[in-house]
């Protein structure tokens, strides 16, 4: 996708993006949020997302780190049948690198899910309950304590705006702030989402939790690619500190509860729209976020290199302190994109701050000293004069409350 | 180079390095350090070595960043000679990003160097003159400044202790000591170096200004070997921060003043002593270092394969905050090494911080969550289980010193 395009479909989205709605906005979707006692602070730590039909088509994209965590490993079993009625998912413990005892715990998570739904009387199967956790690795979970809020949560299942309200919070880790995005598509049909994502968001896909509801009828395999067109645009191009989850998980269900087919142009722009605004909320809840940064490199000789520029750039250590700082040190930018593995020429890189020119052909422009980055956007360009290509990615600064939420995340 | 190769050599070189005496260690070197007035503060910022042969062989390695100092392109130019009579050095400006006009200022102060040398009685010619600098990217230098300084610095030329250590304190930018190493092989040849580097320090290559000497007489071809050889076990596994500087350079120079012609392994070793030391020497200083950390990747298919994933976890902003912390938040070690493009079985992955296994077989170790990470020094213990390769990585914490220090750098 073009960098116009790529504009094109996001003014399209933002017109239409509502951020006070979530999985719920969907019809056919109902949703629920409670504190199960899993997180010693005694917040929300359990949802669960229940579709009713008639359809229950669902696509997934999960972690690339090969370390994967039990959840992960069941629900890409899950996704394998590409229907899911149910997803439950867990902050307060990422369950990962718990082995088969972990394991274990997922797929009984699945089964005692299903069995409150039949109970309740929404027939599910395990093979059709998708699980999610999130929080620290290593630990088991409470399962005790989890199982309880299972058989409890079911009976809190609601739609609305309380519903998805609730889930996007119970799924928080050092979130400070729910995240949920709506698009309502010419009052015919709707995509909902939500998602937690506050540390450990990296270059390699998803990097979170999150789910997105649509009430279109859809087949799996455009549940599929309007999924993959969307999450390779926004959440594969945020990367606050380079790291990748072992839990990272992205599920879209459809209910086709809105009577609607689906077209693929405009299921992929409400998709996309969605991950968009919810990509934009974590990039600016981001663990000790001080500056919302974009790093965009033009003039690429692909749209390849200019996203790999562009992820050298947002994960240097020294450009991300000088943001956080202020500082219009534009020499690390150049140092930063000097070793990534792209074609350039020293001599004919330009960069500028905000709108203002900074380095010109390799050297240091008038008043680059000068520039004022106080504000908390900051908007890099780097351009190659390479290309054509472009390519944008979203991050952070690096700043003391990075380091001193992340030094004491597990004690 | 296998790990226990690696560990003899290591040994081999600590019984006989020393780190008070540096480049003038060496017979037929000279050194100087000034206050020329380039640094702001009125510290030290101007260095000098002169070789007095009888020979003059050199090597060069140089930063792999295509975006190059002018010095870096100057060096490069008079290394092809492979005869360096004197190397001038100065710290408070980094003259990259300069373009022609640097490259004319370092090409200037070749120059005035070899006519202050030659006046001084030491005939040399500005294409034996090799030139570094370290400090901001993207201003000239004070050229005035710096070229009254080189007609004022060859009159302070010495030998022994004063020479050496002056030189080495002049280079000094972030550093808050001098890093100085010496050999002395068997009372008959010696070696001697000296290095600044403390932020931007990073994965390929050099990373800092070094400059070796030795009184051995060897041919080009033989230093080159002995300085490749010992940067890529060295200079090339320390990694601070991931940013990799436009300015690295390490030198290697011959005066063969000992009348001693060099056999290879005994020049390797030695040259590797002294740049060993030094790496370690810039681990303990570098920017906002509370933990020296070293990174150990075993059982890998092959020494790349666990030089990279020692890297992953060298890296890991989450790692590096958890040591931080001092954490034992060995989750965050199995993510990092997850996603590096290497072979691994999640389920045969051990982990050990200081010797206490953490995780065994991709689980959690009892009393995992106990092991007291406050001391200075940790060692992080990778077992693949996949093969018999070894390597390790030389790194440090991430703390609020690193990102107080780093945010206000140019301002």
């Amino acid at each position: 996708m073009t960098d116009s395009a790529d504009a094109a479909q996001h003014e399209q989205a933002e017109t239409r993006v509502v951020t006070d709605q979530g999985v719920t906005a969907a019809a056919g979707f109902r949703a629920a949020g409670i504190v199960a006692g899993i997180k010693a602070s005694g917040r929300p730590d359990l949802a669960l997302l229940l579709n009713e039909g008639p359809d229950f088509a669902a696509a997934g994209v999960f972690t690339r780190n090969k370390v994967k965590a039990a959840p992960v490993l069941w629900s890409s079993q899950v996704l394998r049948g590409e229907r899911v009625r149910a997803v439950v998912l867990n902050s307060g413990g990422a369950n990962a690198c718990t082995g088969a005892p972990g394991f274990q715990d997922a797929h009984r998570t699945a089964e005692e899910t299903a069995a409150a739904l039949s109970d309740w009387g929404s027939e599910t199967g395990a093979g059709e309950v998708a699980v999610c956790s999130t929080g620290l690795i290593g630990d088991r979970l409470p399962m005790d304590t989890l199982l309880s809020g299972v058989r409890e949560i079911v009976h809190e299942l609601a739609g609305g705006l309380t519903g998805g309200d609730a889930a996007a919070r119970a799924i928080m880790t050092t979130d400070t702030v729910p995240k949920q995005a709506a698009v309502h598509h010419a009052g015919k049909w709707n995509v909902g989402g939500m998602a937690k994502g506050a540390g450990m968001l990296a270059p390699s896909l998803a990097t979170m939790l999150c789910v997105i509801t649509t009430d279109v009828s859809a087949t799996p395999a455009q549940l599929d690619q309007a999924l993959r067109n969307a999450t390779a645009r926004t959440f594969d191009r945020l990367d606050v500190d380079g790291a990748t989850s072992t839990n990272d998980t992205v599920l879209l269900l459809a209910s086709g509860a809105s009577g609607v087919t689906a077209q693929q142009d405009q299921l992929d722009a409400a998709v996309f729209a969605v991950c968009d605004s919810l990509a934009d909320q974590m990039m600016a809840d981001a663990e000790g976020v001080t500056k919302r940064v974009r790093i965009t490199v033009e003039g690429a000789s692909s749209e390849e290199e200019a996203l790999v520029g562009a992820r050298a750039v947002a994960r240097d250590s020294l450009v991300k302190t000088a943001l956080f700082g202020s500082d219009p040190n534009w020499g690390r930018v150049l140092a930063a994109i000097g070793i990534a593995p792209i074609a350039l020429d020293p001599d004919r890189i330009r960069v500028s701050f905000n709108g203002a020119p900074v380095c010109i052909d390799g050297m240091g422009a008038p008043g680059a000293r000068e520039v004022d980055l106080s504000g908390e956007d900051i908007h890099v360009l780097v351009e190659l004069g390479m290309g054509a290509a472009s390519a944008s990615i979203r991050t952070t600064d690096l700043s003391h409350a990075y380091v001193e939420e992340n030094s004491a995340y597990s004690s």
